[in-house]
């Protein structure tokens, strides 16, 4: 599956330069320390300089200032950028056949694009439209009046409630369900009466969710993550909460209801914010960080350093706060002994 | 799909008195900020006065005392609850097809209530027993001897494992798995041998479970859910767990093995419970807060205060110790410098 | 199903040693408290040995030096293993009939062992290779050149992405993904673009995989882990994770990307470990706790405890701390009243 280039081709594919035996021929990418002769692979930073000189690859990719001598190295601003393009020149993704397989179960009113795979198993109910060229992974559910635009991905087993909305070249692993019902009751008489969950959910261009991620519909009016945002594996996104474009969100976070996160947002593994928060643009939560409901995260307060903890403080002053308090039990230790 | 009412229509089917202009017709609801004039909307409390008197919404429910002059208003005690049913007016459930569709594979000696839905690709194991008018999700799987009551829903991709119990009205969100094996082995010449896990799962009536949650059947008897307890998406229930009636136990809540939790118990997310802990009636836990293996938590102590932190304490305590450390560490700087 | 053994015969099968009724008869097994005469129960140490005095159970294995005068007792080294042994020849794995179910999608090339079951909805991809004996549940889906060993059960809907290597007697619970992209971009002019995940994941033989949990694959290599290590419900294991032999991992446990562990770890729920983290063989991390990103944790450091809180500590020093801040507050507290 994978294609022969010389270096020399690769560098101008990557519009960069490169130094050493630019006739060397090159036929994968693997990491530094797994490489034979006929790999590309890629040195992030001089941290990683001694593996990278160390490493049997016919070519590196790497910043400039990092030396290699003595090694076949194509220079680039960003490296990790440059070998994630290089990884798609060297395994291009297998284009998958168009058409509907005979076993998928497709409702009245769907509209399906040009060049749309449906793979086994799968259910399209009435009044779906399906985007050109996108694929629909084995037992995948789409509910009614879901939408999804062109080139999208779903991979098997993943689940649309009724009327979701999703944007272009969209990316859905297996497991992940969108618009589940929001967790919203009315207490009456010490039972929960079912708040009903009539909203929906939408996702924009570019968006990544991981498996089994869940996304819960609005209550009433919308769920929405903007384009380009990335969600791992395991996260929870709770109902009526807005997402801003461009940002990084970590395996089991949990976003509570009607949570607010600006654009830029990067959110570390297992963070917890409480429902109504508002987390703006930029914000750094660092991993298992509890953010209070209703509470307000600005950036750059008071430097651009992730926030830690619960209730979440910034990282230095959690540090600082964590030390001196083994400092005291130390101090009270030896006192007693 | 929805419904128009007049103010007054509606009022009287919930029971309450109407201010304003009684003939004015709603034809759906919508959140405040996005309601327009035939639009019902509500009101929890004083403090979204502003924003209800802002709103464009045709017709608002409100508790008594919150002031809304010109505003035509629904009076009544318990606004959450009251807007739930109007919800259900307005957007009352699609009524499914009964019957099993041709692709559905059903065993021997399944029995089948009157009413049934079961859709595509769904697999009914052998000594099966479906309540009527219960409906079963696309690509859902039952195991052997499961037994579910009548008015369930099963949305798409539920798993139950051999013999699952499960009471009537119980909702059961897409990806849920109800019966795994719990997490219990035998250490044995330094490895893990199986612990056979030979329970099942019981799920009293009205029960809701969440998106991709997961309920690990007894290792021997029972893991039990009573009636009319709430559970969100992505939370984990051990074996041999007993929850009491009407809990409210939020995303990503771990709940170990042989843990007993009471009645009227909430659950914030992300709580961590150890096994064999004990949580008494009308206990709260707050977010991320973890209980120590073995404890007793009891309810009032010393305030009806939720408890956070782990190990987790009433909040107004741990709110004082992280104070307290924050002054101690920026005291102990202010001195350095 | 259940089969009836005496007590003698029951003891010799176990290689154990019998006190009593040697020839009292057996059917089933239960837990202390539920059991009736006719059952056996165990006893796990001194702790429970009033409540086994209590027990209607019909005969207890129990460990030496736990006195249960005039009860009927197989004594053993290791209680909890001989009742797994007990409860596998009460409770033989029923036999499921071996065949491909009609419905079932099989691809070409797929190379099918002796004996192996696939069930209804299963989709086979291309080049994959089942061992013998396998069982493949309902809805799995198996992508390309996925190889399964021998005796594997796979309950239903599980994902395998293409290329996964999942060894032999290896049990994979509903809703499990093996091998979904990791988590892995390249920021370019403000943007998130993918860095294309081609590794894959290798399980060794005798691993076990909780409900709903997620194994990604390696960016660039495989994400193993190795022989005989149980992994819970709703983990996440992020790429190039390298995770040793006979360890246990138990729920919303979270293996951030590249994350090395070793031999015979216990890692309780919840916890969370950064990237690059290296765990060391043996070492215990308690529930919820967090391990930075690069850190090192070494067993027994300072005396094989586990370790707690975040970032983790020793348990007795993260003990000692919260008990001094504690002190501290009440003693702030009186001052000030």
């Amino acid at each position: 599956m994978a294609m022969e280039k010389t270096v020399e081709e690769l560098a101008r594919l990557l519009g960069a330069q490169a130094e050493g035996n630019l006739q060397h021929r090159l036929i994968d990418v693997a990491q530094l320390e797994a490489a034979s002769l006929t790999d590309l692979s890629f040195v992030e930073s001089e941290r990683n300089s001694a593996e990278a000189f160390a490493s049997r690859a016919g070519c590196l990719i790497a910043p400039a200032g990092v030396e290699l001598p003595g090694k076949t190295v194509i220079r680039v601003q960003n490296p990790r950028y440059a070998m994630a393009l290089a990884i798609e020149i060297f395994h291009p993704q297998p284009l998958l056949k168009p058409g509907i397989h005979a076993t998928a179960q497709i409702g009245d009113n769907v509209l399906i694009g040009e060049d749309v795979s449906v793979a086994a198993f799968a259910v399209i109910e009435n009044a779906c439209r399906i985007g050109a060229r996108t694929r629909i992974g084995a037992s995948c559910t789409l509910g009614e009046r879901s939408e999804l635009g062109e080139d999208c991905l779903l991979h098997p087993r993943v689940t649309l409630y009724a009327g979701s909305q999703i944007g272009a070249r969209v990316i859905l692993h297996s497991g992940a369900v969108i618009g589940s019902d929001g967790f919203g009751y009315a207490r009456e008489a010490g039972k929960y009466h079912k708040f009903p969950q009539i909203g929906w959910v939408e996702l924009g261009d570019d968006v990544e969710i991981g498996a089994n991620t869940t996304i819960d519909r609005g209550a009433l009016g919308a769920t929405r993550i903007a384009r380009g945002t990335k969600i791992d594996n395991l996260v929870q996104v709770g109902h009526n909460v807005q997402i801003g474009a461009n940002c990084a969100i970590a395996s089991q976070a949990g976003i509570s209801g009607s949570v607010v996160i600006g654009d830029n947002v990067v959110i570390a593994g297992q963070v917890g914010i409480g429902d109504h928060a508002r987390i703006e643009d930029g914000v750094v939560l660092g991993g298992q960080c509890g953010i209070l409901p209703h509470k307000i995260v600005k950036a750059g307060e008071p430097s651009g350093e992730p926030m830690w903890g619960t209730p979440a403080r910034p990282l230095r002053e959690h540090l600082k706060q964590q030390a001196l308090l083994a400092r005291l039990a130390k101090k009270h230790k030896d006192r007693e002994s």
